[in-house]
């Protein structure tokens, strides 16, 4: 496939308003976030007025546009804590989605400049991806790099790439444990490398830095793990690596692709991870079982489009990991309502 | 798996001489080398004798040795040019081999260090791999490095790994039809990431600068794949990227692991792409053929050596791909003989 030209106007970025002051997020991302269309969703457990700076074109969603949306009907679906940016997602109505954590700032690449990370996933998402033979010298679309001798001329034309995961200097993304167990464990090495995830292989999408083609795999990203003690810290959640790995096994079935590495951002501290520990335990022993059952996933040819590969993920996941956690049967349930959801909003 | 400890002694550093004068490369390498014992397997088709410096604990092989070995019988193994290597990987007695093509001298990392690339390939292989989940921040073995929020915690071992591939600044390892095309294309990006192919994902191995666990997988490493119109160049040979794909099967099947990244060589400038371009086209349409192949391959439970796998492969290649071209069919002779040969020399 040729690349692709991304209008500004074809890219809503999605912030997750936990916080009620954004002022400082706003203003450092403000070179890089102010030619878009931006989509604020406010935590419907936040009180506070949010205060945004202005200068900036955007739509800010809060607990009453939520629950006009949701209706009266009982739902699995919860928009709480991270997991308000879903409804951004939903509410959308642009190709390309970029979607950044309100605790992270611009940070600098190994040369010392800042690091345009929007800019820098619109061309992971323009540029094609190749999930079908693993190039060693990273993505070969990049200035100065091609295929390497040996990889198949009929494999360089690549894939449409459908999702982008960009990283994280200073705090990483680490789970409660490895935090509490190195608690000064900081991220200081700045890789330059984006690379396609090969097909078939599963990895953890962390929801902190991410941008992904909405009109393509939008129906893969919604809030469906939600564990029993999830509270507002990320080492508390694992719902962006639930729908990572259903966004996963949704492009390879239908040969789409999914790239990591570039960008980083700047991520600043977060709360005492002793405290998260014994809320922590219940997503780690969990992952135990998520990843055989994706890595086993695999999709009828009827499945063709992303709410089709949703719902047969949701029907495998109510038969093979309902009866081990309840937290697996509202998942499967959620999965099902979001993609009724998406098509309401839709039509 | 724990980290194992590498004795200096467990390891061969394996130098295909293609050129008579190896003075500068060695004494370039002398910091990285002399701690080492050598292995230095002159091309048969060479002429002039050796040029080699004092101060290195090596062994010299030449053509008659390699006659002495291969015998009378004939035989589809053939030890000229850059496979004269595989000849070193036969006779080593040694758990571990680095090899590093008398092109390439030792670079700078990105904050202008030298690179020991024996060391990096020695860490590599010393630390697990993690084939069956991939950490998005790269080796999670590293220093200042860990597993990622979401990584199962039964993943978290790793395996053995028992290749190492590293990369090329300057001139990269690319076919002779992209750098004729692009005659003016170096390799300048520095990528401070080692990672683990994942298990099932085929990648394309070169021979330019790699270690390995010969008692593990050199079996795997064998010059079996000869194109007809292979001259003294990288970009006219396959057999590396052929036993790199019967490496990776290998390991996959037997549950170790393959690494990529570092370390960098600095590699210095080929001969004229344009005139190897009627050569190559043979190596770039078996490509075609050898990527699907290889990923299809699935090794029977009873094959439990690398020796058994690699005798199921070549039963693989002489039915599925011999009567494609005789090309395969003399790789899959050749791969039977060098079992053979290789038991021979062991017992």
């Amino acid at each position: 496939m040729s690349h692709t030209v991304i209008e500004d106007n074809e890219v809503d970025v999605v912030i997750a308003a936990l916080r009620s002051d954004l002022s400082s997020f706003m203003e450092e991302w403000k070179a890089f976030f102010s030619r878009f269309h931006l989509i604020i969703v406010k935590d419907p457990d936040l009180e506070e007025d949010l205060q945004i700076p202005d200068g900036f074109d955007h739509d800010v969603y809060t607990k009453s546009d939520i629950d006009r949306v949701l209706g009266s009907t009982p739902t699995n679906i919860i928009f709480s804590g991270y997991s308000c940016r879903y409804f951004g997602y939903l509410m959308s109505r642009k190709k390309y989605i970029v979607s950044i954590d309100d605790d992270c700032f611009p940070t600098r690449d190994d040369k010392g400049w800042f690091v345009d990370a929007v800019t820098q996933h619109i061309d992971n998402l323009a540029t094609p991806a190749t999930p079908f033979f693993f190039n060693t010298l990273y993505d070969p679309y990049r200035k100065g790099v091609d295929f390497v001798r040996g990889y198949p001329f009929s494999l360089r034309n690549g894939v449409k790439c459908a999702l982008s995961c960009g990283l994280w200097l200073n705090l990483a993304d680490y789970d409660a444990p490895t935090q509490a167990l190195k608690p000064e464990l900081r991220n200081s090495r700045y890789v330059d490398a984006v690379l396609t995830v090969p097909s078939r292989t599963m990895m953890p999408m962390s929801g902190i830095n991410v941008a992904f083609d909405r009109e393509v795999v939008g129906p893969a990203f919604f809030p469906g793990l939600r564990l029993a003690g999830e509270g507002k810290l990320r080492w508390e959640t694992m719902e962006d690596i639930w729908c990572g790995m259903c966004a996963k096994v949704v492009c390879d079935h239908l040969g789409l692709g999914v790239k990591t590495g570039l960008p980083y951002v700047w991520r600043k501290e977060g709360g005492e991870a002793i405290e998260s520990l014994k809320k922590e335990w219940e997503g780690v022993k969990l992952m135990e079982e998520v990843v055989p059952f994706f890595q086993s996933v695999r999709l009828p040819r009827s499945a063709v489009t992303s709410e089709d590969c949703v719902l047969e993920i949701a029907g495998m996941v109510k038969e093979q990991l309902g009866p081990l956690s309840p937290t697996f049967a509202r998942a499967a349930d959620a999965m099902v309502e979001w993609v009724r959801l998406w098509k309401a909003v839709r039509s």
